[in-house]
């Protein structure tokens, strides 16, 4: 593949699968592959996992890491066409990310939405940019709407956990007190769907997701319905697509409790608002894959990294 | 030893004080110890000489390191339990410090008390949530009470610049124009009291140590009497423990000068204030130890991260 | 040389030019020359270029990096002497650089000016005391007034571009919204000094460079007739030497278009204004060398550590 921007550059997503199992399997299989080889990682936002387990994948590859944050180390960059740089913008994406390409042979690049221009965010301006203006291949560390590294280690933890051919796995919405991105639903259920498995969404009105994302799934409005007889329970807030970056609701009667969770698995991305999203007693409980799942990230990018590289 | 979080989880402090010591006659002895292993570094709060020094120690063994900001890279964590988590926290430190866990095989926290609250800060509450919820060992990068790495390259300094069994040392308040912790003079004292040199603390009234920390040793309100035939005046300003967290003097009679010093060496942990805490005469006479106290930080670490990898 | 602190120290500076050409060549070539050898990266102001290409060189060399953001990380620091440090200032320079000099075998410093004492300024207060008071060679990352890095950069870019032994250069101010340092430009004519090309200055009146730096140069206040014919357009943006630190003009009609630029090359240090300083036409033609100057700051870097570590 050429970059790793989502899913869809992905020819054959049951390899990567399994060359990310086999990195957990034994992460320094590999430790060659990077020698002399360097990894950008810019960081537009705040990061916790993403930072660590990145790097920490490079680092079994035997990469170098160049970590920035983007905004604190650099300057504002311009993103659009045109324009008479006369503001607060000092550097345009067509240099930045030109030199970048020649210091890296990977670049990360994690960009939020701003969460009120869906066109323009659904558009990923960053990300594309990135992937326009780079002579390298680029991993998506989470941008406008998707988070591809996050959907790769959850299809890892779902296959460590059964051995049903198609487990019935529910994405319920969650509340949570600010507004957040769609990218780890999308992913989740891009992931499911090549996964195979009988996917159910359930979420209040309003919080539909893209139209081309939810397309052919399941979507239930009552959380307990949807949630009957499920194998994984994947609970995640998101703000409305809709009515976009809006915050419908905060019913609290939608947070992930063990009465709901039954004897399914109990998911999440991280970082999670504890008895906000889901109760204590579910995130305490040895059903929850919460810690897991923040495992399989550092092989979800190992293997998209050994991908880029032997590309 | 399981944690490096204070002197108490040592069992033998002569034989880590003599690691550190061979270490810095051969810092690259142990260079393959690291391999494949990583040391993450958490920091609550500024850093210059830990972030460094512990880096170089880390590098001395072939460690990776992973260096994380946490309030400006990351989020603000929760250290409650059992809250609603609806307000500015958005990851719980329970989820924080076992992801961290996954990706390090030690884990370096620097927390500085909030010096509103005494038992809240007394309790250690951070590096005590990430000794619960980490599963790889804890090393305090200094935390809210103490401050072990550089109590441990202190004592090295002390080996190194005198030849007596028994040497006097005076442990001196002095002046500072913003409320500090006690946590250097905390592990001072415990590493003196394992030591067992001749141990006298001096400082106006107010400023005693807590209970725990001060029993046994001789305190002297006058400074003058209490350096008399000294061999090492260690000086480091603190905030009261008695009225907690309050500047109760500012005495300009209290900094060190070169008359009080006399053939002593001088000591501090640094950062220091310059005709505050010290005269300039004195930090630039070969009397001054303070550099070489730094120096001694990356051994005193590298020692420490030896005894975890091997526990 | 003991510093790369400007141009003036390098004895011979064709032999690390051809370093640089032969670190482009072969970047690995002297991959072990770095071995347990460690670079300290101080950075007093935002870096992008600077910051991965210096790191990127030092990999290159088998180093490691400490790399360190003054402000963010750490704390303000005094470089006044004798002074009593009761203000904001937490640490001095004299112990600051003695600490960090324990750590690292070579310390990088970015330090910009203030723009408002040009005494101050060009007396390079921060990269002095470094030289001074550090015990290991300091390595310039833009300092008040010289970016020697930048300068050889800049002359291996034009090394690779022409085969005339002395061919015409223009280096033009060029119109931008902020006041900005004298430092890249400063450089520029230093180093095309060295390497005896036929340089013209032009700027508008009021834009004078320092009189040490310009002097023997030919300076022409119309852009149009000083350019005609050159084979290099260097543009850049300087605010006024001899009313300090003033923007004095933002005359658009300075911008480098390319009917301006002819056959020349175009150069610039980035990050770049589009369509302020430089026309999108200009940047994105052929012409344009900025991306690959960007890219010769990792060989300038790695020839002047090399010339560091075997000095």
């Amino acid at each position: 593949m050429k970059h790793y921007s989502s899913i869809t550059e992905v020819a054959h997503p049951n390899e990567l699968l399994d060359l990310a199992i086999a990195c957990k399997a034994d992460p320094y299989h590999q430790s060659d592959l990077g020698r002399h080889k360097t990894v950008g990682l810019l960081f537009f936002n705040p990061s916790l996992r993403t930072r660590l387990s990145t790097q920490k994948a490079a680092q079994n590859l035997g990469m170098q890491v160049l970590s920035m944050d983007v905004s604190s180390h650099g300057w504002k960059l311009e993103f659009e066409s045109g324009v008479i740089m006369n503001s607060d913008k000092a550097e345009h994406i067509k240099e930045a990310a030109a030199v970048v390409s020649q210091y890296c042979d990977i670049i990360g690049v994690r960009c939020f939405p701003g969460l009120t221009n869906r066109e323009k965010d659904y558009s990923e301006q960053v990300l594309s940019a990135f992937m326009k203006y780079a002579s390298v291949p680029i991993i998506n560390l989470e941008s406008a709407t998707s988070h591809p590294l996050q959907g790769l280690a959850d299809w890892m933890t779902i296959k460590e956990h059964t051995e049903k051919e198609r487990p019935k796995i529910v994405l319920s919405w969650a509340p949570h007190p600010k507004a957040l991105p769609q990218s780890v639903a999308n992913s989740f259920v891009k992931y499911m769907d090549v996964a195979g498995v009988d996917l159910t969404i359930t979420h209040p009105p309003g919080y539909e997701l893209a139209p081309e994302i939810a397309k052919g799934f399941k979507v239930n409005h009552d959380q307990a319905t949807a949630m009957q007889e499920a194998d994984f329970i994947y609970a995640k807030n998101w703000s409305s697509y809709t009515e976009y970056g809006q915050v419908l609701s905060q019913d609290p009667n939608w947070m992930i409790t063990p009465e709901k969770l039954g004897d399914a698995f109990f998911m999440h991305c991280l970082p999670v608002r504890r008895n906000v999203v889901v109760s204590d007693a579910v995130l305490d409980s040895p059903q929850s894959l919460v810690i897991k799942q923040a495992n399989n990230r550092t092989f979800a990018a190992q293997a998209a990294m050994i991908s880029l590289l032997k590309a």
